[in-house]
């Protein structure tokens, strides 16, 4: 893997890459926040790994995770749970993406920002329910970029329930 | 509203115009943290939009708004009135702005980007005290950005006293 | 000081520079979430100023700040200290910075851009440790960019223990 930075035809590439990245990233969170879930597997390939992960574990190897799904058809089922079943306190998440890092590997793009998720119970503050940094990679797909893989590691030992909408 | 990506010409567009819709917002939110809100005013054509409002009014179609204003006079008047009152336990307010997201519609340049609001009483932590997104409207006037209209929408149910600032 | 957008020349020197700064933040902030703090004093110069200062202090003109270091040596002898003592209760720091705010000046690139620094015992919810905004000048050396001075700005009265760690 090499930053899109590195020489004069990397910068070029950069340039034309990094506003369709963006763009990506803007719609797959305004898609989350605006809780249109039934588009959220669209982002991904038909093959995806899509895990949510305590740092502990990450950083040590350990594959125990929060929630793992390999394909668009489990992110699907996933979603047809949640629309069944979100009868909790009324509540609402909204995601805070830091800078996005945006490199160039063999087998695709790779990119790494850290993730900052709002949580506001309608009668309370906001609190951060999720603060970790989302490593990710892209590919092109019939002229769109997909997720093929995203890994969200979140620096507590234990998740907030609430995590069981998207990140 | 198309987006600016849909084609070569839109994204043309785009590379031009974002540079200085990003410095317009970074004066925006400058100002504002740096409590220099007698230049809020200007930011904001003649006749304009001001309202705060939660989500849910926001979506169900109501209007009941936590603040509105419909000009820039009356946005004058606000500010006349936080010089001479605020004389509260001494706080700072800090924005943190999401991804902005530029979109060129008939009626002018629409902008949607997520607001985080921090509030610091100064003996104590940080808390988050609006968490939200901001649907706004600018257009050129004499050769700088003004907005024409800006709705921000924020997650909670009520608003902390705290937003007799703006936002 | 003159902002980068005034002229058309700016403008240029702008769209040269400022994926370069922006570069040289992610880097930045990856080695601090990584807790690769071996690496934090090279990204400043061997003179050089960083300081931590409550917002009060900072505004009024007083010197009396949280930590200063005057010389990549005093940053080095930081990190050595951290190292040896970091036996506190296994905790996390991301750090979140607001748009970045890119000016050039006779002395180097000026930038400001806020900072919002979230903590995260591992069996906790996370929490905002700092908000604040950063006043950075950077210059060129052997054809990288290095940071001759970092002033951060915090809107608390007193700062958290935690910050012991580089902000």
């Amino acid at each position: 893997m090499s930053t899109l930075t590195i020489d004069r035809t990397d910068v070029a590439a950069d340039a034309a890459l990094r506003p369709r990245v963006r763009d990506f990233y803007d719609a797959y969170y305004d898609a989350l926040d605006d809780v249109r879930l039934e588009e959220w597997p669209d982002f991904f390939t038909a093959e995806c790994l899509y895990r949510v992960i305590p740092r502990e574990n990450h950083e040590r190897g350990y594959m125990l995770c929060t929630m793992q799904a390999e394909s668009r058809g489990m992110l699907q089922d996933r979603v047809t749970g949640l629309l069944k079943t979100q009868m909790y306190a009324p509540r609402y998440y909204r995601r805070f993406p830091g800078p996005l890092r945006v490199t160039v590997a063999a087998d695709g793009i790779r990119t790494r920002h850290n993730l900052l998720m709002v949580q506001t119970l309608i009668d309370q503050q906001p609190t951060v329910v999720l603060c970790g940094v989302c490593h990710d990679r892209l590919i092109e797909e019939d002229g769109r970029l997909r997720l093929a893989e995203r890994v969200v590691v979140f620096d507590s030992e234990m998740i907030a329930n609430s995590l069981i909408y998207p990140a």
